[in-house]
């Protein structure tokens, strides 16, 4: 997406070979006006799959995903905790989730009524690197018995791993920005015309 | 607000007498058709301020203050974060912050280049209930020698005193549900003609 190509080298930030830094407008401050571009986008290339479900998980996708649903005629969203509050008094369908930021792991946990069989579940995040995350929500996904149509990251960093490890589990990942390396501080993306 | 109220006798629960789970529509998963007509509220109530920032703290008030933002004129959204993560490499303005829902104390970051002394804040949050959040969130804005021209939760458990701290403290104060009290499975509202 050309628009998002664009604030990510005007606005974004590389640290080292493996980190872009975006949080000026994704997931620090967030630029809402952008987000609208973004869940119109997300709408263009996921809406013909009969999502009746936006995923995502704690923090940085929750609000990606409330401004998607807008898009998806205001379907339900349902973001992951990491940690179990003590309002989560009934069963909940959990995965380990491994941080890259973070250097940690945790389980994400969606209580069992909010996920169903008849769900056909968007997965929406921030960031797809390793793809740890996105597959720990396919498994919540699953583990209730509904069906992920897709997956889509904001910024995937496709020279970490995870979208080709996704695809090669049966998974349809598409995101809005693709980097294909970080190289001598320059971010590469992989042309939209492939 | 009436919408919101009957809400929550419809979805919400409470747990004893002191916490209301509203993870249907608010916290866990998010009705975002409700989020819209609680921003348009919010709008209507603080919208003469000259408001050109949204502050909330993850995870939970992440949504309602994107969408909330739609109706500000897409002023930026800031959220709190919880944890340092290793993309904050810069300076950030701190406080600690007690959660009644987790029994953890943390600590609010947000970078500096994100607050200024010329910054009008709303603060936007789920819930407000001992006003810890809301406290520590005023406290990251006047560090940077900015201005807290309001704090609203979506429900506000007025019983446990937040509210009347903060104004106390000299902050103006106005949340969407006010809940009086919780009495043998009853939930009490503020009565709004008051």
């Amino acid at each position: 997406m050309q628009l998002l190509n664009q604030r990510i080298l005007k606005d974004g930030m590389e640290l080292g070979t493996e980190i872009i830094k975006a949080d000026s407008f994704l997931n620090h401050q967030l630029d809402i006006g952008l987000f609208m571009a973004l869940g119109k986008e997300i709408q263009c290339r996921f809406g013909h799959l009969g999502i009746n479900k936006i995923l995502t998980i704690e923090s940085s996708g929750i609000g990606i995903a409330a401004i998607t649903a807008m898009y998806f005629d205001l379907v339900p969203v349902v973001f992951a905790k990491k940690t179990q509050p003590n309002t989560m008094t009934e069963e909940f369908y959990g995965a380990p989730v491994k941080s890259f930021t973070k250097g940690t792991v945790s389980i994400a946990r969606i209580a069992k009524k909010y996920l169903h069989p008849e769900d056909r579940v968007l997965i929406v995040d921030d960031f797809l690197a390793h793809g740890e995350a996105a597959a720990g929500l396919c498994s919540l996904v699953e583990q209730a018995g509904g069906t992920v149509c897709g997956i889509s990251a904001v910024i995937e960093k496709e020279f970490q791993g995870g979208s080709t490890k996704l695809r090669q589990a049966g998974y349809y990942v598409n995101s809005l920005s693709v980097i294909t390396k970080i190289e001598n501080g320059k971010i590469y993306f992989k042309d939209e015309t492939e």
